[in-house]
């Protein structure tokens, strides 16, 4: 059987190997077909595919059993057009929790340090003294520190539970919202109904959802009115969950304190966009993850689950 | 005897009542004169006072003995012109710990995430491509995260203490240069005679030095032609402890990955100074600290020893 593994990041094969059955194969993942002696294979892994290689292999693939995708949120996959009657999708949820949640933090800080801000002055050769100097500790209404801030992150799966450590050692205090409620890593996590209870004591919200339908537009002009003046927005999930325009309004506004995005309904971000020049937005250009960590561990778990005939991990 | 306490941070006096020969008396930190009733006082704790305000006290107040600085480097007070030889002065040091820990953390994360470079995009209403997507994963010769990153903190003292569990927490590796060599708080901590061999091997330099004489121009342009190609340097301690000319020179010459400066030689940066305009050049407008953490403690502390006549805690 024949695992196809993608020339799109560095994979070692040799700590994939060892499945007597199974031979691994390189492919170019960017290239628009994939070469005939490959089409057979029964196993594709994916990373950076270009859209036409997919929607390639979602065609002429006849024994595709199973993909692995290494991104968390594999929507390229998704929108390829494969039978998903008799292909299994596993995503890299995992793979990126380091990498997003080291980003995060350092748009959580940008934001509360004000580093955008200073970079505005300093291309203007001007000293942006009202940002330094004695300054007032922990004021009400203020999101100046993560020291005692409330942070409440949304869509509260493996990169959440990366990022908390992180946020608490600095002294925030974290709050989680996902699909079921209860404590996780030590987190008190609710559901979605209870966001008007949480929004309004909430300093920094953090979304870091997937990109599906049931996500759509949650973060809404309802919620946002919901947020404190001084609250900070940081999207990293998928640019989907967030109602651009609704946020625009609020940054117009000064609704809210300002917003992080590194995920966008569409990108790249169109030239000529109105959030470019949107006040207190800092923008990031999808560039959290991007850099699958320990990807051949998830491939032969998975692989020897997949040969053994049990449940796979991170299945759609 | 008085004890007076400045009124350019909320400090409750409550939490320092109760030794009963101390009165206590709230005096503007920030006036060119000390009203006459407090001239006898015997301390005297300062935070942000003006230059005129120390002048005056030092000329004025005959009775001083002891300086409490809510500063970890007073070289305010040092500069005021006190007859040391009957005043003692006792430094801050312990109370910036966390908020300058903190931004050192987000000059970091600003550095090897580029968000410096992602304003200059986004200010242009341009996409910054280049830095998102799919990445190279923890390619050699580059600081592009602090995964596995070595990190070099010269001036290993309370406020390196502090930042190390956050770097360890994301993956980098710590060593530090100080006076003394040894193991502390589990970071091996060398003499500088060791540079020549440390610097190398750095890829991000923290420079946490006090700004005395012994520390002027620790960075010189010997020292930077020690670090690599990619390597960044963040200094948080002192203008001073940093040669700027060849420390713009270095950036200039792309000898250096770049540099993100808290504190400078002359602060604020003169208008038109050349460092404003240096290529991969971070400027914060020395805004790590200043927020003094639980000064009440401190003075509590040093306020018991003092009346029992014990050492003081950071005596200069
Ligand atoms: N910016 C980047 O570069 C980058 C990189 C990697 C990943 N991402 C994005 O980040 C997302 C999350 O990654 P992950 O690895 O942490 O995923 P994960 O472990 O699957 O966690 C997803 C979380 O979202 C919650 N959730 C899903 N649908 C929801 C809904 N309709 N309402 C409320 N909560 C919902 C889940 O709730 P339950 O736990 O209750 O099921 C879970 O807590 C990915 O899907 C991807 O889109 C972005
Ligand atoms: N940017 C800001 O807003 C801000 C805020 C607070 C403080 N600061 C600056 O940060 C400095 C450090 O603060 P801290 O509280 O961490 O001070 P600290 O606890 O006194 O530590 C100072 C460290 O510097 C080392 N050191 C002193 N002179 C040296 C020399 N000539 N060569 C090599 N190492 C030397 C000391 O070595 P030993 O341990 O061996 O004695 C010690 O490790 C302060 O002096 C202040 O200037 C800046």
């Amino acid at each position: 059987m024949k695992l196809l593994y993608p020339n799109t990041l560095k994979l070692d094969p040799s700590a994939i190997a060892g499945f007597p059955t199974v031979t691994l194969h390189l492919y170019d993942a960017r290239a628009p077909t994939i070469p005939d002696e490959l089409l057979d294979a029964e196993i594709l892994v994916t990373w950076a595919n270009s859209p036409a290689n997919l929607k390639f292999a979602a065609q002429n693939m006849p024994n595709l059993r199973w993909i692995q995708s290494l991104a968390a949120g594999p929507n390229d996959v998704l929108n390829a057009g494969f039978d998903r009657s008799r292909i299994t999708v596993t995503t890299g949820s995992g793979l990126h929790d380091r990498t997003v949640a080291e980003h995060t933090l350092g748009l959580l800080l940008n934001a509360a340090r004000r580093f955008y801000e200073m970079r505005d002055y300093q291309l203007q050769g001007k000293w942006p003294g009202h940002l330094g100097g004695p300054q007032p500790d922990r004021e009400k209404g203020t999101f100046r520190t993560l020291r005692d801030a409330n942070v409440l992150v949304w869509g509260f799966g493996n990169i959440a539970k990366c990022l908390t450590p992180l946020l608490t050692a600095l002294g925030a205090r974290v709050r989680g919202v996902a699909r079921r409620a209860g404590v996780r890593a030590g987190v008190e996590v609710f559901t979605e109904d209870k966001l008007p209870d949480l929004l309004p004591e909430t300093d920094a919200l953090v979304m870091i959802l997937p990109g599906d339908p049931s996500t759509r537009h949650a973060l809404n002009k309802e919620r946002l009115a919901l947020l404190p003046k001084h609250a900070w927005v940081v999207n990293v999930g998928r640019g989907t969950s967030v109602d651009e325009d609704a946020l625009f309004e609020a940054l117009e506004k000064g609704e809210i304190g300002g917003a992080a995005l590194d995920v966008f309904e569409t990108e790249p971000l169109p030239e000529g966009d109105k959030l470019y020049k949107a006040p207190n937005l800092i923008l990031s250009p999808h560039a959290a993850g991007g850099r699958p960590q320990d990807s051949e561990e998830l491939i032969v778990y998975n692989l020897r689950r997949f040969l053994a005939g049990q449940d796979l991990r991170n299945i759609i």
